[in-house]
């Protein structure tokens, strides 16, 4: 009753107690009735069960996110507002310690962008700029391609070769359910323009990071070299990037124009929403939940990773909703700035880099870290620090997880994933809850980012993977650390 | 050999020697070898297979259409160079008396265009102008959106209840096969923008019609009323319509920007482009094939309707290079704007319209008349005027169609296309090799009408059946009228 009579507070610039009631009521019904003296073995499947049942939490979350603030760039003013209402949206939750933590950026803004075939024939593009890449000239620019079928083979282009030209790399990304393939196209997107650049190009097109074949361009960051991104470069379409090739496969020369009203905002600033629910025996001790509240801004964030935030958040909430707390604290953050992961200007940061660092003196009390933000389809593996993969914990998790489809991975977790990578980075151990990648680089980073892309069948188990997981670690005692090493470390093994 | 021959002639405007021989060998390697003698049933049959066999005469049209000249509008340069390139390779195919007949039209051109949410929030619209609805002035409009579930409710509103509003109707298109969920969606494209200004809207704003929930916009053309469509109106996207409809759903006024730059050319000029196979015993009958080789603006026009003048012109091309030729000549027509089948100035008219006052004097010999538009699925049911529909001509037919999965229709075909409906309103009998239209609507009118749409064995499957189709109705002496009516013709008959 009192979590249902605080919600009735008037939020006058929100204006949705209506939706947040039933947010609140639903999340009542929900509620687990662990008797005490029940194992965690035990709660954690009740957790997993409720969760799989079906509920409001997550979907609504996402369809207010999406639908009430639509694109959240970093350092946006819709960032800034969306992480207001989360913040105030974790408060109703009954989530403790809510606060903002604020960070300056350089933020990259899209201006009116537009790109024409002028030759041998006139037709439309679409492509999209890629983030942080600059402006071209108010009338634009034109130049004859160059296709190159990787990176590679742009890099083992002669300097002063492409004086003039337009560079364009055509690398198909492989489907792939890891998600493998993205990390093999990237750096076309990041390192791309800077070689093009070497090579005296006067701009860059790259075919979209991507499996889909719409007439949509995914979008995403390039990687700064000395302070900048050195020409304004492009993602294409799929198929607009197959309409070249075969023109220039037709042995006629293909001339495009670009043009790019791209601009950057030095003084911005963006945040990390941080909400908890207190552990009742240990509560210095942290399990760590990341996602990240901002979006690339053609979509409206939906999958990236308006989800993410959805899933952790209603995992949380299942848990604070206990007949008692986990013994650790499950802190939930809600990062900033995430698609522009790299330091923009001298001084400035993204989320995942101010949380490391405004949090150093707390970092040796992080049991453990994990992210989710690989978009809304199920969580098909898990994986866990090496020290304990033959733990009883592990076979707990384990006896949990595989009735609702997750394999054990036989290695630790590798890209843990922007937002904590810092974190990890200074020593925390990561977990992964791998989610099924196969149809997320259809639409990731595109205008189709929208929330009718959001299964929630596939949103209920992940919230069920991440509610069981989270609560047997934060029930726990057990140290994910690296072991010191003992002894006769150094000395080898004995042969068998 | 002298086919191959004749496709060395230097052709330098076009400049594709190595890719028109290409073409002509596998037409060679594919040529049926009916000996003379068989039945007619027969060699459909060994046509139908020979297609289904696989070939690159389809897909090199499509293919080759939809890179060379991309989107091909109504009146545009692109669509004339369009048929130019066609008649050129109708003659190198071996067609006979190939020719374009011109006519004028008033071209619609697409501008600069743009919409976004200015209230609640601030969030960017994907939208596309509906063809002919005409420009907002410079700096745009915006006003508040008044949503109607349906063009029936908005008919419902009182005059004047929309002063200064955008009216905004949402219904959703439903998937059916036969496509008839467009029919029953379409007048709120054409009637919609009317039926708005008259109660005093200032714009219109439809949801798109289509079936996918992708970030495009289907685009479309608008009815005059007039002389004139009489507000700018818009295609939203699917998404954008679902954030429309959830904003208005939290009680909230949505409010919206919108610009468009589009204008008219008043003195245009379209095309429709002829090409026979001339029969040998009865050449004045005609068995007429159409398709349309304009397409909408935003996507290259690969399904709608490059695969259409691509499969009638395989289809004819295979019964051309038979032993001998079939008692009747077939005629390929590709029609000139189609996609603004409607007069759109006094005097002009669109391409199904000018082909039937052009040869108003045939018509009386044209024995049947069929169109392809409607992608590149699969065909999958056949329909015939009545009066053959329990003939011999119908049972051969069902035989040599059965193995590639076509049924016979219960009924005589209905909506033909706008391409030979004035030909067919003119008393000539239509037939239909209905396709798939489950997908089609997905793409339909969208920057996603491209060539990697495109299948090439449903592609095929359609070559077979029109091959098989049109050589057994130009090589029969089948008369499809309606039979004079009988002297008992006015009595009603007995009750049973």
């Amino acid at each position: 009753m009192q979590r249902i009579a605080s919600c009735s507070v008037p939020t006058p610039s929100l204006k949705v107690p209506a939706v947040l009631l039933l947010v609140l009521l639903s999340t009542a019904a929900l509620r687990v009735h662990a008797a005490a003296g029940q194992s965690p073995e035990t709660v954690a499947a009740q957790l997993r069960d409720a969760a799989m049942a079906g509920h409001d939490i997550a979907y609504s979350w996402v369809s207010e996110l999406t639908t009430r603030f639509g694109p959240r760039p970093a350092g946006s003013q819709s960032e800034q507002q969306a992480a207001a209402w989360a913040a105030e949206r974790l408060k109703a939750l009954g989530f403790e310690n809510v606060h903002i933590e604020s960070f300056p950026i350089t933020a990259w803004v899209r201006g009116s962008e537009s790109a024409q075939l002028v030759a041998p024939s006139t037709q439309p593009l679409v492509i999209a700029a890629l983030g942080e890449s600059p402006a071209t000239q108010p009338g634009g620019l034109e130049g004859d391609v160059v296709i190159f079928p990787t990176l590679t083979d742009l890099k083992a282009a002669a300097p002063g070769s492409l004086n003039g030209k337009i560079a364009m790399v055509a690398q198909r990304m492989v489907r792939a359910q890891d998600g493998a393939g993205y990390g093999a196209a990237v750096p076309g997107r990041t390192d791309g323009p800077h070689e093009a650049a070497q090579r005296g190009a006067i701009a860059y097109l790259l075919r979209s990071v991507g499996t889909d074949s719409h007439r949509q361009a995914h979008t995403g960051t390039t990687r700064y070299v000395d302070g900048r991104v050195p020409v304004p470069a492009f993602a294409l379409s799929p198929p607009d990037a197959d309409q070249i090739e075969r023109i220039a496969a037709l042995g006629q020369t293909v001339r495009v124009h670009l043009f790019s009203g791209a601009s950057y905002v030095p003084d911005a600033r963006s945040q990390n929403v941080i909400a908890e629910v207190r552990g009742r025996e240990r509560p210095q001790e942290v399990v760590l939940l990341g996602a990240h509240l901002d979006s690339w801004d053609q979509g409206t964030g939906a999958i990236d990773n308006g989800t993410g935030t959805a899933i952790i958040t209603a995992a949380a909430k299942l848990i604070r909703d206990l007949p008692h707390r986990p013994r650790r604290t499950v802190r939930v953050v809600l990062f900033g700035s995430e698609e522009i992961a790299q330091p923009t200007a001298p001084g400035h940061t993204f989320g995942g880099h101010s949380y490391a660092v405004n949090h150093q003196s707390e970092l040796a009390n992080h049991v453990l870290a994990g992210e989710s933000d690989l978009g809304t389809d199920r969580v098909y593996l898990f994986a866990l620090p090496s020290v304990v993969a033959q733990s009883e914990f592990a076979k707990t998790l384990l006896r949990v997880l595989t009735p609702i489809g997750v394999l054990a991975s036989d290695r630790p977790p590798e890209d843990v994933g922007a937002d904590v990578t810092p974190t990890v980075e200074a020593g925390v151990p990561a977990f992964a809850l791998s989610q099924d990648g196969m149809t997320y680089f259809d639409i990731h980073h595109t205008p189709d980012d929208t929330l009718d892309k959001v299964d929630r069948a596939q949103l209920d188990q992940n919230v069920a993977a991440w509610a069981a997981f989270v609560w047997l670690a934060a029930e726990s005692d057990v140290d994910f650390r690296p072991r010191p090493a003992p002894a006769s470390a150094g000395v080898p093994p004995a042969k068998p």
